[in-house]
């Protein structure tokens, strides 16, 4: 059933799996003992960043199939994506995998982006899928901004991206794990915002548009939910997050944001938090998730925000357009 | 239901509507009287190629609205995907259009990508969908090889980046159109090739796999479809992938190539002919679907073949990792 721009799953398909494997400032962070792997040497032992971020994927893909104790035939298809230029982090990853691939471009919002298609393609005869986002700081840097060698200095509103991998996976039905009610696709908002140390500005009006279409169609409000996660705000996003909520009536009190748990912002040196694909993914797997199954939350909103210029659009002086799409989860146990 | 890596639709979704926007070459070519628009300003009076590109994008969807008569409002969600860094003329078009937006990167594969996914979302709540692609030659240059103003010589298996946008209109049910029987997720295939001059070779192994796939699933062979189209293999890539099909016992002797259908190689200079995601969505529209529609073929395969690799991937020294999704399609009347 489709309400605006959200569908609500009749059959809630179930997030039955979770990994995450994170670099090594994820492995300092608040959340380290919670990573199923942590690589301290972020370069994999490879040659470059690019090729190490395809080595979290795929380590991630392992842990993935091995908890779940699937095989890779069971497996659907597999819905991932990434913030290098022609998404070659996911691209390359699963040349070791005899799967089908979907690749996706939503920049921070591809996590949710990929639950969301994939909890809708398990309507359509599919039984069993992953969704996978990743990011890499040293890759994304360069990508983005400038080398790392260039020694740039980094602005207070800039955020560290997260270096690492989180995948779910999904099925059609299963008696054990996380239910994902409804999916709320994002549309891409511009207000405008240019400074690409400040993507948690640029990202605030996208993340406050889909939550507002997602309250307007289902009636909800914020209470309703234990909390409602946003994917990589960091501290400034956030804060503009709520203004502009609060400007249209809506108390966002029980908000927490995935760039803002992942990193300790005191003693980091994280600058506004974190932020890339990989950081609502990892965040989702280390923490949301465990929660919603151990039953210390029951129900939350979770939404990635993306910021969609690139290197070439910043250059050429453009403004930075920006989506977020948002499910909602809940645990097995708690009723729609 | 599903057999294999086939998704085979009880209730076919309809693409109800179809448009194509091509450059200044397109309008030199054989299918030039089929475009809905040509600009022979190929800048679209912008300061860049890039934003250009995403001119042609707006055109389609405007194409795409004004001809199927209908409201932004009444689309679901545009499934869209082109070949620049982070996805950005897909991204910067869609700032104009207040619709749901999932970005894709499947690099030429993204048409049929987007048929794909779409026709399966259409399975869950969803009524009506845009799937579109884009390309332009002098932005993919230097996204992927070296800008335009370098001169460098073209090698003999070149191919010439279409300049243009496509999109269809895809809907949950009716009466006039061609219906999507089913659609094959292609996985990613890498056979060592290089050579980034030589984007036929790289991809007719993942057209050949995805092919076999197909056939595998559904028992189905070459003949059993009026035509089997693939996106941008060229002249090269065509030739391997019939020796490749030969080779398992498959004689493709209807097989027929957008890139070579858009271009004509005697006349037109585009070496081994044409290329790009917006390739195969032009040549879907201008002249695939139009022939479904008249009922000069019944029913055909259609195959896009995406190249995934970057800039940076090659000057890594990388090979080439491809992927082809493809849709089967068939006139109303057809039945399966």
């Amino acid at each position: 059933m489709k309400k605006g721009n959200t569908v609500i799953f009749e059959n809630p398909p179930v997030i039955t799996c979770h990994a995450a494997v994170g670099g090594k400032r994820e492995s300092e962070g608040p959340l380290s003992d919670k990573f199923d792997m942590l690589l301290t040497d972020t370069k994999c032992s490879q040659p470059t960043w690019e090729k190490a971020e395809s080595v979290f994927q795929r380590y991630c893909m392992e842990q993935l199939l091995q908890k779940s104790n699937t095989q890779l035939s069971e497996i659907d298809c597999v819905l991932s994506g990434d913030l290098q230029c022609q998404c070659t982090a996911s691209s390359y990853a699963m040349r070791g995998f005899e799967v089908p691939h979907l690749g996706l471009y939503g920049a921070c919002s591809t996590m949710a982006q990929g639950m969301a298609i994939g909890s809708m393609l398990l309507q359509s005869g599919m039984q069993k899928i992953i969704a996978m986002a990743s990011s890499h700081f040293c890759a994304a840097e360069r990508q983005f901004r400038t080398p790392l060698d260039y020694g740039g200095k980094r602005a207070p509103t800039a955020q560290w991206t997260v270096t690492g991998a989180g995948g779910v996976v999904i099925e059609r039905e299963a008696a054990q794990g996380v239910k994902i009610l409804s999916a709320t696709l994002g549309q891409v908002i511009d207000y405008d915002v240019k400074d690409i140390n400040n993507m948690g500005a640029a990202m605030a009006p996208a993340a406050a548009h889909t939550l507002l279409q997602f309250f307007k169609a289902t009636g909800k409000r914020p209470l309703d939910y234990d909390k409602v996660f946003t994917g990589d705000l960091g501290f400034v996003g956030s804060a503009l997050l709520k203004q502009l909520l609060s400007a249209e009536g809506i108390n966002l009190c029980n908000h927490a944001d995935c760039g803002l748990l992942v990193f300790d912002r005191e003693s980091q040196n994280v600058e506004a938090g974190g932020s890339g694909a990989g950081c609502s993914a990892c965040v989702l797997s280390c923490e949301i998730l465990p929660s919603l199954k151990r039953g210390t939350m029951k129900n939350v909103l979770f939404m990635s925000t993306g910021a969609l210029m690139s290197q070439t659009t910043s250059l050429q002086g453009e403004s930075i357009p920006c989506i977020a799409h948002l499910t909602e989860l809940a645990s097995q146990e708690e009723k729609q």
